[in-house]
């Protein structure tokens, strides 16, 4: 298993965590020198917090690293303009994701500033993803402002 | 005074109530139809949160009001990429600043996805926020990411 798939499965245990809990299944890591530093997944539900996207809640439980110019994000899903924008500002050079079949997000933003993006397009991630979006279009379509 | 001001000084409220906290002094608030429906203001200080920026913080006080086409975003400071991003993934049309002279932020990003950008430039917001970078530059550089 190389490195990308390696934190990857860690992001995609996240998000399965989050499914467990009657969350949208969405997960990310934070990866610095080879070390997941920093775990999160969705949890709109979970604590009714709409900000609270797998990428801001991995990097909300990082706390306080100052400097993010050595860490990539890997996230089970293409992020969203929120997520990216968070990768942007604090300047995150390496986004790592799952699949990008399910949602577009915010692709063209983050390679426009400079960002690498790297997608895995995972089959196991698209399978999951899309019977969750079938099922829950509510819920999806509210994470995403598009109800 | 007219409703900008009105709302931005409900904004400013925030800002200073954060300053008093020991945190970083920008605020927030969201409306609706002429109603204050959420305020917030910056805790990255007080949480130990990077992502706890103010408008973060009242999206986040919102809850899941799950549309946003009819809601305007109040903020004393230009908002940043983190903060833009949540504005066009949520929808939400229009943004009135106090100023940004201190952070030139995402307006650019703002307008190029349609958003509204009003900057209501009130010197005593440029002067509160000046005074705070200079006295707390670490604090802020964290904040915006360029440590």
């Amino acid at each position: 298993m190389d490195e990308d798939q390696k934190y990857m499965q860690a992001a995609i245990d996240e998000a399965k965590l989050g499914l467990s809990e009657g969350g949208i299944p969405i997960g990310a890591v934070l990866v610095r020198d080879g070390v997941i530093i920093s775990r999160g997944h969705n949890r709109r539900v979970q604590d009714d917090d709409p900000l609270m996207h797998a990428e801001i809640n991995c990097l909300r439980n990082a706390g306080r690293i100052g400097r993010y110019g050595d860490t990539v994000l890997y996230s089970t899903l293409m992020p969203c303009y929120l997520c990216a924008g968070a990768v942007v500002q604090f300047g995150i050079p390496k986004v790592v994701m799952g699949e990008s079949a399910n949602f577009a997000g915010a692709e063209d933003f983050l390679r426009e500033k400079g960002v690498e993006v790297v997608n895995l397009s995972l089959p196991e991630l698209k399978k999951m993803m899309a019977e969750y979006i079938e099922s829950h279009a509510d819920i999806w379509n509210e994470d995403i402002g598009t109800l």
